[in-house]
């Protein structure tokens, strides 16, 4: 290997990378000029150390008390269902489960896939309505379907017995992705957390989820 | 639901979501005033599918003759190796075994993860000697760790038997990322993707994989 270049590399063990990541993150955004709410900054962080991009430092909007929803949703056992099976993937399922969580994901259900191909709708959609009708508090995770967060929301205006927990709404796209967001942010009683505009994903939302594992528990890793 | 919002959705059919969205990705990049080869846009243009983020058009590079490399190793049954069961989850499996490849990863090998525990070294490191060890051709795509990508250099260089058919070099992140790409960009007889700088992911590094499927299959779905 060329000397030079390898002397470029930093010296950092393995498990000091993601220390030394999120330094430099607080540095740049000190440097933007952008100082986070401590209480939603852990979200932030970690969907800006998921993605190199800073853009999740504006878009990213809660709705009051969403954080804390989450959180104590989680330490209560609840489990994550995701709309893509990259999504519950990228989440820490150890972490998850030593809270009694699990990462479920309902995309490849028989049931869902038969429904989906009848109605002419998407598979995520009724992922979703499969997932409400466990009637658990669950937390969804929405980081690629918008049909997805629509077919939340006209559950929830339809009178959910078990209302979602918490819905983390991050698709990411060109067609009504920003107006599903949308749709999601008029919820009142509901807890939310969304990334406006285009911008999300798979990945997005994992690190969501993962950052709230990680206050629920202390940030204690495995 | 409110009117209003509601009535803000486009009515457009699932199967005509991609195409939508790649229509409005094409008018946005003419408005920006770039226009793509015609040999690299697929990836390109999946790329910006994947993150809605217009900095792929400029941060991706192409090594000559790096995307038939990977079309022609594709039509040829080869495999594709992940750094992450999150990337390996977000390739299209279905399209992949139409030609013959699987999707790798070796990341939860018990073998690879003993190692890294003893040598003090990241599993993605040992995941990348692991499957080089396989003696196939093979498609590496890396869209987490620069440790994976540092290892594949190393070990080209040490004069590996089986060289990779392409290596797609997406890592994202703070700590060592960029580095570890221009490591890759020096290569000049191994064909390479690289996202230059800090940006890139799992799911950026599954999108490139997807792009070069539908172009060796032309595109038919399943």
């Amino acid at each position: 290997m060329s000397a030079t270049t390898l002397g470029t590399l930093e010296h950092v063990k393995p498990g000091d990378i993601e220390t030394r990541s999120f330094e430099i993150i607080v540095e740049e955004l000190r440097q933007r000029g952008i100082s986070l709410d401590p209480a939603t900054a852990p979200v932030i962080m970690r969907a800006i150390h998921t993605t190199a991009d800073f853009d999740y430092a504006e878009n990213l909007l809660f709705s009051p008390g969403a954080m804390q929803a989450g959180v104590e949703a989680l330490k209560a056992g609840a489990s994550v269902v995701t709309d893509t099976t990259m999504a519950q993937s990228g989440i820490n399922k150890r972490a998850l489960a030593r809270l009694g969580g699990e990462a479920l994901n309902f995309i490849r259900d028989p049931e869902v896939m038969q429904e989906a191909h009848e109605k002419g709708i998407t598979r995520s959609a009724v992922a979703m309505e499969k997932a409400a009708s466990l009637g658990r508090p669950l937390i969804y995770a929405v980081g690629n379907a918008p049909t997805a967060l629509v077919q939340l929301r006209e559950l929830i205006d339809k009178g959910m017995a078990t209302p979602p927990a918490l819905i983390i709404g991050v698709p990411v796209g060109f067609v009504n992705v920003t107006e599903s967001k949308e749709l999601i942010m008029e919820l009142e009683n509901v807890p939310w957390i969304v990334a406006r505009g285009r911008k999300g994903g798979s990945n997005v939302a994992a690190a969501i989820v993962n950052a709230l594992l990680y206050v629920a528990t202390d940030n204690v890793r495995e």
